[in-house]
């Protein structure tokens, strides 16, 4: 079990893991077999960036009993699924910045992401767990009021792929179970959703088996779980968290 | 006016013009200043990819007059778009592949490709030409029984993010007027499609000036402007041609 982060230092960007508040600095790919350099440095002296920078960030629609209930639907023959923009990935501590021109609702959707750990393709649940290298917090930040404002097509990847509304991370954990996780998100300190994954129609290593049916998933790749009930409202200056006790917590400002 | 190429050469990646069938390797960034190196190869000496490696491929849906009139559609206030997985492009000459467990239609669609040249967000279309790297060929290949089969969300990422459905290339030609170009298509020699830039809605300078707006747009990234009439079936076997006189012919074959 460790936990994996991506920081710059002295102006040069470094892997490492985090224990307490002391990260120790590592060298070569994440997805290999990275060698601690023996430097160690107080978390403090970091920036820390986005832990990987996925080739693509898939978020679930629908995934949780619970809100479907909720909001009349049911479960999905397969999971339901967008893709995030590169350029919405927001790294812990940045700030989430409202699109120019828009002034309608910003919702914050808590929710855990899958960190791809090997490429695959057509794989079985099974083998799912061999593909996971880990699991991060991510916030599926979305401008409401552009989802669904063109009655011909609902507008995914414009009001979830904006700048800065794809926070995750701040670090991976690794060698967990994820279905006893519990995932909650607090704004200016008060608790907004609190879920089980176990409440999912498709838990993490479903979704990885499912979705490799339909395209390659790489390493670095995220896939995250879509959110049930709770998702709100934030406003310019409120601090939003992202908490998955055992995976970590994910804090971010409205700028 | 260029046409820019990036190829593999006796185990090595590198970009280049093509003018005939002589390549002109050059050496440094395609979006800086690349200088040529010196070294000509014939284009029968190296092996294609992908002209880029996109950060987003996006897709345009709805963007034609006459294709808007013959669904009963009309023009949308805002382009409505979707994003096409990493994990789908294809390079000129490779195969289109069926994804396992699919066995509905599969359906070619011409489109043109804006390549972006320079990082732009909240640009103007007067800003938006400079911006505009150059324009390539797309064939937005889509699994259509996948699209509409789950009554509850449209699966646009699904249905265009298989392996293999995003072919484009070969190369990205600079220096041209897109306005008056036309995008045909040709299965097995027998034009499919044939239609101009001009009735689009929202031309390429717009388009990539509107979406600037959503989110940032980043030098790679490619906008395909969505298509019009015609776009149909393809079968194992079949080839497939993207043919914009000006720009290119992007040639693939279905395995």
């Amino acid at each position: 079990m460790a936990y994996w982060i991506r920081f710059t230092h002295a102006g040069k960007t470094h892997i490492g893991t985090l224990e307490g508040d002391i990260v120790e600095v590592h060298d070569g790919d994440l997805f290999g077999r990275p060698l601690a350099t023996g430097v160690r440095l107080p978390l403090t002296a970091v920036k820390l960036l986005t832990p990987v920078t996925p080739g693509k960030l898939i978020g679930l629609w629908n995934n949780f009993h619970q809100r479907a209930q909720a909001e009349g639907l049911s479960q999905p023959p397969h999971p339901l699924y967008f893709i995030k923009a590169d350029t919405s990935y927001l790294a812990e501590g940045e700030a989430i910045r409202r699109p120019a021109g828009y002034d309608g609702k910003i919702v914050f959707e808590g929710e855990l992401g899958i960190v791809i750990g090997k490429a695959c393709r057509n794989i079985g649940v099974a083998e799912a767990a061999g593909h996971i290298f880990g699991y991060t917090c991510v916030n599926d930040v979305t401008a409401r009021d552009w989802l669904k404002c063109d009655p011909s097509f609902v507008q995914w990847t414009r009001a979830k792929g904006c700048d800065s509304f794809g926070p995750f991370g701040p670090g991976i954990r690794t060698g967990i179970e994820p279905d006893g996780l519990s995932v909650r998100v607090l704004v200016n300190g008060e608790e907004k959703q609190n879920y089980p994954v176990a409440d999912m129609f498709y838990r993490p290593r479903e979704v990885v088996a499912r979705i490799s049916q339909d395209m390659s998933l790489s390493p670095g790749d995220i896939i995250s779980c879509g959110t049930s009930l709770g998702a709100g409202p934030i406003q310019s200056g409120d601090t939003v968290q992202v908490v998955i006790d055992g995976v970590g917590i994910l804090t971010n400002r409205v700028e």
